[in-house]
């Protein structure tokens, strides 16, 4: 247990620790600044993002135990901005601050097969699977799935990162490639769900179990990242709904405090399938910034906070962009269109596939 | 003139540095790292609001040259968040980095004797008023005005600090301090003007000249200080319209870059009377942050960056109260409410007529 209290709300002037420095800790850091909390940020790299408008900057690396005591000591809450924060980390910091979320919310995501067996038990759908402990099962899966599969690493996959695509049209080296590469990685094998869109729900839960949940989002990915996202989906009525219930049994069976993004396959017959879930803050909810008065960054930092979760207001529908790479080309043209916000993440070097900054527009009233 | 290019829009990664670091020049520095610039501060202390969420801070006092030059070699362009910076201290910078707004409009801005003059000859009427030089004109204005006056220092007040109200029913005594007050002090004397509401209107101009304006906020102010601002103001619409047409002509005759706010009294045949103006965002606009794609801040930040200002759209109507003082205690009922902002300035200590945040409520479709 932490030495501190973790009772009532925190008061404006306490701090509140986020782990990770990126632009979800950037946008956590100014939410939690406009309700009046100091924010601390440790991540290695001094010339992060979140550093540039954070409070206290931690400038050191996960493992190190006196960074992270010097670190608790100074903060009155921690939270987190990225799931593969290593979970000793938090399990070490818990014991001297309270950490929302906490260490078996990462346990959980950070590992693709046991959030799936995870997120059936929570009574959701998950997409038919296959650990891969050997060719055997490798290749028993792939023929059970078709031949269309795609192979993604256990751990620490992200955008797209660690997967390899099978098709029936693979060759044998390429089959052979991957198998190589599956046992030497902790590997599963995931059918593909043959959906007609994705859909995702930020779910936020506070500490005594009270859960709210966004309007879903429609998701368009290109080459496994993120590029819109619109609001309202195109989704039935009663799809979205079924979405926002599966994301809060979700976050009630983790015990979770915070807010939380949950990614679903939508098939022709309008079921769902949960695709992931991030444990933080997500990109398909950066639309709340401008379409919600309380949008995903301060609701997480309000739940961290202990501090009450209205129900989300969406005054408008809106369509998210985001600005990848070159994309940063474009943000002048943007920045004469009057419905839109653009949002740059202080990033000084351009590098294809990085996430530069995000636009959304307002395109009628909800 | 500046050592540096004043010609194209600020790159992202570029810095801004804005002097002073209370709670406009923590909004302004928000509003600016989310177009992906770094946020530089200049105020004497360390723990002021602006400095918790910005990349750099320069606790130094505004005549300390060393300092001045640091700071503007840090800084691509420069701006302010109070008008009482010393107008010395502005042109220091000029040589150095452009600095917007310049530092004619805080000559202008800081003597309310010059403001009144300026105003008229931009077209838009003031209040009558005098220029207290000695005890004649003290008695013969406040004859002239009906007894009913107000004696206001020249220069430094702001919230009704430094003024006095003089009425038919002031006793000799009162009437002699407030003489003595004024002579000791570079005072104006000004008429009671008879309005039936205040209302305010930022006007924003860029570089090349072009304006836009928000719509007008009705205030309301207790003890000199401003407790709601309401959007819709209940003026007709033509006298609206007249409102953000005058501080259009202000901000052109002052040659003016940023948003600065124009402060008005409606009189009962819907005339106006320019009250003052604030070459500054200002807090009858502090509504504009939820209701309104790009709000003053980010305007502000965008003019003073050389970026594309918008038509200012407004999806929704809404109310602003300020939390003055002991106001903080209603914070964990308003953090309930859907539709309601809270935002607070990271001040450690409560004091009376102390702001120390502000609540915008959404009220309905725009």
């Amino acid at each position: 247990m932490s030495d501190k209290p973790s009772g009532g709300a925190l008061r404006p002037g306490s701090t509140i620790g986020i782990l990770g420095g990126g632009q979800l800790g950037r946008m956590l850091a100014m939410a939690g600044a406009r309700l009046g909390y100091r924010i601390a940020v440790l991540e290695p790299d001094p010339k992060c993002p979140a550093a540039q408008v954070a409070n206290m900057l931690f400038a050191n690396t996960y493992d190190n135990e006196d960074a992270l005591e010097e670190f608790a000591f100074n903060c009155d809450a921690v939270t987190l901005e990225f799931e593969n924060v290593p979970e000793e980390t938090l399990r070490f910091l818990a014991k001297h601050v309270p950490t929302r979320p906490g260490a078996e919310a990462l346990r959980v995501a950070q590992d693709r097969l046991i959030e799936k067996q995870f997120i059936k038990e929570a009574g959701a759908p998950v997409v038919d699977h296959a650990d891969i402990t050997d060719g055997r099962v490798f290749g028993d899966s792939l023929a059970a799935f078709g031949g269309d599969a795609i192979v993604k690493t256990r751990r620490m996959g992200y955008d797209g990162h660690g997967q390899v695509r099978l098709t029936p049209q693979s060759s044998d080296a390429e089959l052979a490639e991957a198998l190589e590469s599956a046992l030497s990685n902790d590997c599963i094998m995931e059918a593909i769900a043959p959906f007609v869109r994705e859909i995702s729900v930020m779910v936020a839960r506070s500490r005594d179990g009270q859960t709210v949940t966004y309007d879903p989002a429609e998701n368009v990915h290109q080459a496994s990242i993120l590029r819109t996202s619109t609001v309202p989906a195109s989704s039935a009525v009663e799809v979205q709904h079924k979405a926002q219930t599966l994301a809060k049994q979700i976050a009630e069976k983790l015990d979770y405090v915070g807010v939380m993004g949950v990614e679903f396959f939508e098939l022709g017959d309008g079921s769902l399938i949960v695709n992931e879930i991030a444990p933080r803050v997500h990109n398909s909810g950066h639309w709340t910034e401008l379409a919600c008065t309380v949008d995903q960054f301060e609701m997480h930092m309000r739940a961290v906070a202990g501090l009450p979760l209205p129900e989300p207001n969406r005054h408008s529908d809106c369509e998210m962009d985001n600005l990848i790479g070159q994309d940063i080309d474009r943000v002048p043209d943007l920045l004469k269109e009057p419905d839109s916000r653009v949002h740059l993440y202080g990033k000084r070097d351009v590098r294809e596939g990085r996430k530069m900054g995000h636009v959304t527009r307002l395109t009628g009233r909800a």
